[in-house]
C-alpha cells in the first residue's frame, strides 16, 4: 500500500514531538498500520531544529494556507492551537477533501459543531484524541471502548498545571501564590495562568467529554467554571483532617433534569484512586451503567505524550481512508443526526455535598444560629469541627454537609454572612464521593 | 442500514449480561452505531430466564453447531469458555465467513495464532476485548490508542480473585487460607482455585497483552507463573513496614535479550497508583516510549462489565463489515506478516529487586555469613530489618535488595539454605518500582 502523506501545521512543542515520534518509531508504526506514514510537508514560522528528529525529508514553508491546498497531502495535522487561523485552516483542509488531525481543544470545544458538520458533508474525518488529557486515549475509550454503556457521569483531573499546584500545596503546606510562581518559573504555568488555574482549559476538555458521553452538541459556553486560586492552605489541611484531598475536577453528569457541566475545586475521599493522581498527571473516571467505574490515567501534556495521541489519530485516519464514509465512527461518538437537545443545567440547579469554612467570633449562641440557618435551608450536617486557634481570636469552623441543593446552600451562605459573629471570608467547596 | 444479526453461544453469566446490556441500551447503542444490533439466535443448554432481559425475540436452541452454520447470522459471539467445543465452534464460524466476538482468554492465549490465521485467510474479524481485564478497554488502548509508541513494559493486576485475597490479607491481617475459604463461600473463587491463585488465568491474559504490545505470536506456554498461595501474613506486614503493598502482577517487558513474561506476587511501593488498586478491581499499567506511563482501571469480571466489552466489540465489528479486509486493525495490533520472533526469556534470565525473608537462630556471626553470600553473588542490600521475636526464639530477618540477577539470587538462596543458623522456609519475592 502506498504511504499516507501528512502535512503538519506548526512545529512547536507538540508539532516537534509528532515529527520526532513518527520518525523514531517509523518501523514499529508501519508494522502496525500496514503502510508507511510519511510527513512530506510542514508549515512553521519558527522551530527548533535541534529538538526535532526526522526533519530532513520534510519540505518546510511558512505558509500554512499553501499546505491545506496541496493536492499531494492526504492528512492535515493542525498543531498551531488557538482559534484563528486554526479554524480557517481546518475548514479549508476539509473543503479540499483532506482528513484532519488536531490537538486543539479550544478549537473543538468552541467550533467543533461547525467543523464536524463540514467534515461529515465532505466525508472526511476530523480526529482529536490529543485535545483531551494528552496521551491518555480517553476519547477512544468513551467513543468506542464504552460504546455499550449508558454513561452516567465522568469526572476528570484534566489540567496538569492545576493538579501540580494543588499537589504541592498539600504535600508541602505551601500557599497557592507561592506554588504558582514556581510553576511559572519551571515553565509548567503560563505568564498569564488564568486559562489553567481558573478552569477554562479544563472546561474546553470537559465540553468535549460531555458530548462524547451523552450524545449532545458541544456547548462550551454553558460550562460552569470555578478556579483553584480561591483555595487557601488551611482548606487543604482541613480537608485532609476530614479524610479528603482537594482536586480541580471537571464533572459532567446526566440527571433527570439535564446535564451538569462544571469545573471546580472538589473534595474527594482520600481512598479513591483519582484522589491519588498527583503532580502534573491527568486522570479521567467514567461511570457507565454496565461497566461501572473505569479510570484512565497518564500524562495530560508535554511534547511526546501529546504526540502519542496525535500519531495514533493519524494511524486511525490512515486506516479509515478505505472505509465507507457512511459507516465510520461518528466524530462525537453518536451519529450527527442523533444528537440530543438535553439541556445543560445551570450551576444553581445541581445538588452536591459541601465543605463550608466560616470564621466566627467565639461567642455563645453563634453555633446555634448557624445550624438553624443550615437546617432552615434543608442542609443537614454530616460533621463539624472547630479548628485550633489562639484564645480570643476568631475561630475557624468547618462543616461537612450531606447532599443538598446548591440553591439552598447559596441562600444559607447569604444568611450566614449577615450574622454579626462572622468575620473574614466564607469558603464553600463541593464534595464528591465518586 | 439493516440490523446486524448476532448469534450468541452460551447464556451463562456473561452471555446473560450481554443479552441484557444489548437489550437495555438498544436505543443508545443504535444512536452510536448508526444501525440496530439484533440478537436473533442463541444456543444454551440451560439458562436463567429471570436474570436475563430481552430474551423474548431470540430463538434459543441447544445446538451451538447449528448456529455457526446459520446463514442469517453475521456475528457469532462465543461465551461458552474453555477449549472445547469453543475452539471448534469458532473455527467453524470463521470457515463459514462469520465474524467472531469472544471473551475466552484461554482460547485466545492457547489457540489464538491458529484462529487469527484462519480469520485473516477468510477476511473476517475475531474480536476479544473481553478476554483481558473484563470491562476495561485495554486491548483497544494497546492496539490503537498507543499505536504510536514502542511499548517498553506492561504490568497488570489482571485477576480479581487474587487481588481480593491479597487486599483482605493486608487490610484485616488475615491468612491466605482463611480469606480463600471466604472468597469461595462468596462465589468469588472457584471450588478449585488453582486457575486464579496460581496465576494461570493471569498468564492467559498476559500472553495476549505481550503479543499486542510487542508484535509477537501468542506464547502462553512460555509464561512463568508463581501463585499467591505462598504469601504469608507476615510477608504482607513486613512489606508494609518497608513501604510496599504486595500485588499479584502479570509483567511483560522488552529487554535487549528478549521478552520477559511472568506472573508472580510482587512488592510495589505504596505510593504508586497501581499499588492502591484493591479488592476485585483490575488495572493495567503500560509504559510507552512516547506517552510514558498510562494506567487503565476497572472491573475485570462480572456479568455486565464483561458484557460491556463484548458489546463494544460487536459494535466495532458491525462497523467494519463495510471495510476493506486488507486495511483493518490487525488482530494482534501488528500485521500478521510482521510478527517478530523475539525470544521469550526464561525466568532465570531476568533481573529484579528482591524481598528476602529468612528465619535464623539468633547467634553471632550469622549476619556476616548471609551478607557475605549475598555479596559473593553480586547482590547488594538496600535495607535490612530484624522483625520482633521472642527472646531465644528464631528471628525473622528481612532483606530488601537492589536490582540483581535472578540466577544469582537463586544461587545465593541455595547457599544460605545450607547455613546451620537457618530454620524454617526462605521466602523470596520480587520487587518492582514501576
Amino acid at each position: 500500500m502506498k504511504p499516507v502523506t501528512v502535512g503538519i501545521l506548526g512545529l512547536g512543542t507538540v508539532g516537534g514531538g509528532t515529527v520526532t515520534v513518527l520518525s523514531r518509531n517509523a518501523e514499529e508504526i508501519s508494522r502496525r498500520a500496514g503502510r508507511d506514514i510519511s510527513i512530506t510537508h510542514a508549515a512553521a514560522k519558527a522551530y527548533d531544529k535541534d529538538q526535532i528528529m526526522g526533519l530532513d525529508d520534510i519540505e518546510i514553508s511558512d505558509d500554512a494556507f499553501q499546505l491545506v491546498e496541496n493536492p499531494d497531502i492526504d492528512i492535515i495535522v493542525e498543531l498551531i492551537g488557538g482559534d484563528s487561523p486554526a479554524k480557517e485552516l481546518v475548514l479549508k483542509a476539509i473543503e479540499n477533501g483532506k482528513h484532519v488531525v488536531t490537538a486543539n481543544k479550544a478549537l473543538i470545544a468552541k467550533h467543533g459543531n461547525e467543523i464536524f458538520a463540514a467534515a461529515s458533508k465532505k466525508g472526511v474525518m476530523v480526529a482529536f484524541e490529543a485535545a483531551v488529557a494528552g496521551g491518555i486515549p480517553i476519547i477512544k475509550a468513551l467513543r468506542e471502548g464504552l460504546a455499550a454503556n449508558r454513561i452516567e457521569w465522568v469526572a476528570g483531573i484534566i489540567n496538569g498545571t492545576g493538579n501540580f499546584i494543588l499537589t504541592e500545596m498539600r504535600d508541602k503546606g505551601r500557599d497557592f501564590a507561592d506554588v504558582l510562581s514556581e510553576a511559572q518559573a519551571l515553565g509548567y504555568a503560563e505568564a498569564d495562568p488564568t486559562f489553567d488555574v481558573e478552569g477554562i482549559d479544563a472546561a474546553h476538555k470537559l465540553a468535549i467529554i460531555a458530548s462524547l458521553a451523552f450524545g449532545i452538541p458541544l456547548q462550551f459556553d454553558k460550562a460552569y467554571t470555578e478556579g483553584i486560586s480561591k483555595i487557601e492552605k488551611q482548606d487543604v489541611e482541613y480537608a485532609a483532617s476530614f479524610g479528603y484531598n482537594i482536586k480541580h475536577l471537571g464533572i459532567t453528569k446526566k440527571t433527570d433534569k439535564g446535564i451538569e457541566l462544571r469545573v471546580h475545586p472538589t473534595l474527594i475521599p482520600k481512598e479513591r484512586l483519582i484522589a491519588n493522581v498527583d503532580g502534573v498527571m491527568n486522570a479521567v473516571l467514567v461511570h457507565g451503567d454496565a461497566v461501572g467505574d473505569t479510570l484512565y490515567y497518564g500524562a495530560g501534556a508535554g511534547a511526546e505524550p501529546t504526540a502519542s495521541a496525535v500519531v495514533a489519530d493519524i494511524i486511525d485516519v490512515a486506516r479509515t481512508l478505505t472505509t465507507d464514509p457512511n459507516n465510520r465512527i461518528p466524530h462525537l461518538a453518536f451519529q450527527l443526526s442523533e444528537l440530543a437537545n438535553t439541556p445543560i443545567l445551570d450551576i444553581d440547579a445541581i445538588e452536591s455535598a459541601y465543605y463550608l469554612r466560616l470564621t466566627v467570633d467565639d461567642k455563645t449562641g453563634v453555633m446555634a444560629e448557624i445550624t438553624q440557618i443550615l437546617s432552615d435551608n434543608k442542609i443537614s450536617i454530616k460533621a463539624m469541627q472547630q479548628a485550633k486557634h489562639q484564645k480570643g481570636e476568631p475561630a475557624p469552623l468547618i462543616f461537612m454537609t450531606h447532599q443538598a441543593k446548591e440553591k439552598n446552600m447559596n441562600k444559607a451562605i447569604s444568611a450566614i454572612a449577615f450574622l454579626d459573629a462572622i468575620t473574614g471570608n466564607i469558603q464553600c467547596l463541593r464534595v464528591e464521593h465518586l
